[in-house]
């Protein structure tokens, strides 16, 4: 599958909702689990997000299309979010996530990116030379790796429920060594 | 985590809700993407969890209440959606999946199990003796197994979108060797 920029915000904007229906108002042993030490529970995966939202995403953007004398991106802050949100309830990051991903898609559309502006350069801090197009896909895909991470999470909260289950539920095995 | 009964319908009942957040009215390419040879695309998922609701669970927990001369399940079939939804829409399936899953926590529901009951023993085809407390926590984990499954199948369409960005975003790498 190519890159395509409507298929590409049809799921960006679901994200928001997808969360809220499996997260919003649920017990706090799913909310806050994690796998393992230094893993995000579903909790922590909804500050990154809105982390991204006011951090990454369209910062790095507006300096691709910009194009500057500086294409560098600000290095990004996997636990900026901790921090941040150590007294907020899931329920109102859950709000916030939403308000600032329909604002920053609405801006996105607002754009009216052509073919040449996706093609535009940026400099990421590690990986080097990135256009703008490989940034909004990774921003679909980190969006759905995230959603993984959540559901993987959770069903691992009951890895020592299932009996000789185990080996049919790949989902409990995927990640010992935690990788995101 | 132990097992908690009003927890796991709580996670059981948000299914056909996330799965509709994330999925319905979702464009083809996204819904039908795959993984590699015989593995499933989101359609094929949520035809996957209607064959559950059909033809797993509650069958066979009805079985372990009913402890009678021969406590052995039904072999499961991981393909039998395939035939039966080859004319259906996305949407339809979302709505049977949806109808299908409140009925049966309805009816799990007005078991009120004890403890006692949640001990009960059934004999898995190939597993062996299972309880079914393990069979209701194995619900939970093969629902958000496939959830994290939708996830990962639609995040590897842009596979080759991202450019260097591929091991900052392990979900395009589990799996690499279907497993589910």
């Amino acid at each position: 599958m190519h890159f395509d920029l409507e298929l590409s915000l049809a799921v960006l904007g679901r994200s928001p909702a997808t969360l809220g229906a499996l997260l919003d108002g649920l017990e706090e042993p799913w909310v806050r689990g994690t796998e393992g030490p230094d893993t995000f529970s579903p909790f922590d995966v909804v500050g990154h997000l809105i982390d991204g939202e006011e951090t990454d995403w369209i910062p790095r953007a507006r300096i691709m299309l910009a194009q500057g004398p500086d294409l560098r991106f600000e290095p990004y802050d996997r636990f900026r979010h901790r921090a941040r949100n150590a007294a907020r309830s899931l329920e109102s990051l859950l709000a916030e996530f939403t308000r600032l991903r329909t604002d920053n898609l609405d801006l996105l559309r607002s754009w009216r990116l052509t073919a040449r502006e996706l093609d535009l350069p940026g400099e990421h801090p590690s990986l080097g030379r990135v256009t703008l197009r490989q940034l909004l896909a990774t921003w679909v895909v980190h969006d759905l790796g995230h959603l993984a991470q959540v559901a993987r999470v959770m069903a691992k909260q009951y890895q020592g429920e299932v009996g000789p289950w185990v080996p049919f539920l790949p989902v409990l095995t995927d990640h010992i060594v935690p990788r995101s």
